[in-house]
């Protein structure tokens, strides 16, 4: 038998494990203390809801579930490598929160504030950093399309993120539909907006050279790539700028609002910015979208839009939709390598010398209950490297049952 | 696209989810308080780790993923069937918990007391009642064979039980070591007793009369089916009774001792009882195995037992274990068709009329959330409807931003 977990995924040790529920109790409380309301979806999604939905890359990194017994039998003798599965592992928790609303909808209250924190799974590349079980903590607002819910997005998850020890890092705002607006102003076709998009989102990794050279590859018209070219060398990225370019757009001011806006309530703690490079990754994004980036860490660390066309390939009408994810598994490794200590010198131990006196010992645990959280031992051989391990578990002292009158640190044991 | 959850599954609406929170953080608490220790494993295990584990029936019920990429073709290619997944979703937390404890053995204590609530996945052939898709959450104690853990177990399960609020139950124990001592002395073949506890375990549900054609059926010797029949047909099966049987066993004394030790404790709130016709279905329990009833709903809400040898395979040396387990999913029904409710009389609304005033309406927010839970939403059209669905939700009060100078209750606005 093999006692390793499966690649990309792992084991928690019970100091990890506390540290992950510290933080989901954490950003849920802060989640529903603003109004939020938790929900469950299953991880099991129908193959062709997960195949249909518009996941971009995550669709060929979906872990397939087996039919069973007769029709599986009879999809092997098909032939077709495709009709083996009839479900999946869910990707991310947006496609199910969709499905969910559809199938909900008449028992929510509209516009629906709601949290998931859950398990998504992705076949990835194991590489460091990269999971294939791994947990997102997702708000969304769904049945609205007003910018507040934007403002209260950003706000809230900047929120979850101080009340969990995560300060020094700025939101970063743009909208799809303004980088579109400058795309056509620029000469690009309607249908290449999208690839186009995709390799923007890349300027900061590969420079405005690397982005020119791939969009000569995706053979667009020289002439346009050029002229972007200059344009992304040399534009400032500026709100005024780009309001100049989309002279009647409504998206820039509505954008700029919400930037002042988020600016306001922080009060200093954190900076929302305009960020024309922004383009967030899912093919369902249809407005705006952000991104909170760690200055301390230089990652991203959280990261949302609006997708209002998603919900409606569930139901005959679309429904406005906007959501903001916290990558949990990064500041889970943030803080395990800051040697995040959690208060938990509340815990002590009771030790017995023999089986016949497990009913004191219990009942003298109990009593110290009311006050720590208190573990049973027999007494061990070697008392010293016994007390060693549990101070490493994060426990800090003891009693020996019919010897101790009171609980004593382990320092004075050894 | 589908908008029901996958067969077997369910989508938890805000209130059920809420009451589940509840119930683990609840149940979580308290086996901390006692000193247990939370751990995480992945949902995904080694098929071959699956196959070859001791879950009995369950094997049948295992959701199987894919291979994927060349080793996908290549094992269809192959035209084995069987070669076509690497990976199944765990039936339950007790074989990641023994392969989990083989990993990590240098860096946990010892004993271990470990605490799993998570999800666990079995193709059960939908019926009302029975899920693909639940949650269990289980207390275990490794690396001891002391009765001591049985008895803290059972103790610490009942607290549990109790603090969510779940009284009138009883606990039922047997050592499986004990009923094959009775088999053997019936006249049983040693190869025989495994299956003859099969059919014995259905006694409460076919009689003696059924489980004696059971055994005949099975080509079993008819006359020690028959003697076997006359007793359990006649004995009373207390532990003095048992005990005048095994003559030589130090189970009976031991077992007599759990439950003394485990009814003193709980002090008439519950009871602890022999119950010599409890096998429990686990292929790999070794000895004492237990179960709590609910004596209100009559229906198993707990069960576990001592599997002694199940870590032994992913280790060189057998390590004893004991473990009991909560059945979550029975609990939470229980719960909702008492209509449990939430002490949620905490949640307010702040509603404000135009976008431009959202700065001021989530500053008023904050200010009632250091007391309240708050969600914000623009005016409704129909505030009345709006009101309503929002009391189904658990919000009983509501301030309307530049109006009220404090919360209103939702009767005063209609």
């Amino acid at each position: 038998m093999k006692i390793t977990p499966v690649k990309g995924t792992n084991d928690y040790l019970p100091k990890e494990a506390a540290l992950r529920d510290y933080l989901t109790s954490k950003i849920c409380e802060t989640y529903v203390n603003c109004g939020f309301q938790r929900i469950f979806t299953p991880i099991l999604e129908d193959i062709e809801n997960l195949d249909k939905s518009e996941g971009g890359d995550n669709l060929n990194l979906i872990f397939k579930v087996m039919k069973r017994g007769d029709k599986l039998d009879k999809a092997i003798a098909s032939g077709d490598p495709g009709a083996i599965a009839d479900m999946g592992l869910r990707y991310d928790l947006t496609l199910p929160l969709s499905r969910y609303y559809a199938n909900n909808r008449a028992a929510l209250p509209s516009p629906f504030k709601v949290i998931q924190i859950d398990k998504v799974y992705r076949a990835e590349r194991p590489q460091k950093g990269r999971l294939r079980e791994f947990v997102q903590c997702d708000i969304d607002i769904l049945g609205s399309d007003s910018e507040s819910c934007e403002i209260e997005l950003m706000h809230t998850t900047a929120k979850a993120l101080i009340n969990i020890g995560i300060e020094n890092f700025k939101i970063k705002v743009n909208d799809r539909r303004i980088l579109k607006e400058i795309l056509l102003t620029t000469g690009f076709q309607e249908d290449q907006l999208d690839t186009v998009c995709i390799s923007f989102d890349k300027l900061d990794k590969i420079g405005a050279e690397g982005v020119k050279n791939e969009l000569l590859a995706k053979e667009i018209d020289p002439a346009v790539v050029e002229d972007f070219a200059k344009l992304i060398a040399n534009a400032p990225f500026t709100l005024d700028y780009v309001r100049n370019i989309c002279k009647d757009s409504c998206y820039v001011d509505t954008l700029a609002k919400i930037i002042d806006t988020v600016n306001d309530l922080a009060a200093g703690r954190y900076l929302a910015e305009f960020d024309m490079t922004l383009v967030r990754g899912q093919g369902y994004y249809t407005g705006t979208v952000f991104e909170i980036e760690s200055l301390d860490f230089g990652s991203s660390i959280a990261g949302g839009g609006r997708y209002d066309n998603l919900i409606g390939k569930f139901l005959k009408e679309d429904i406005p939709a906007v959501g903001f994810s916290i990558g949990f598994e990064r500041i889970f490794s943030i803080l395990m390598d800051k040697g995040a200590n959690l208060a938990d010198q509340n815990k002590k131990v009771v030790l017995f010398y023999r089986p016949e006196e497990v009913k004191e010992a219990i009942v003298q645990a109990e009593e110290l209950r009311k006050v720590y959280d208190v573990a049973l031992f027999t007494m061990p051989k070697k008392l010293g490297k016994f007390l060693n391990k549990l101070e490493e578990q994060g426990y800090d002292g003891f009693m020996v049952l019919g010897r101790d009158e009171e609980v004593k640190f382990f320092g004075e044991a050894q």
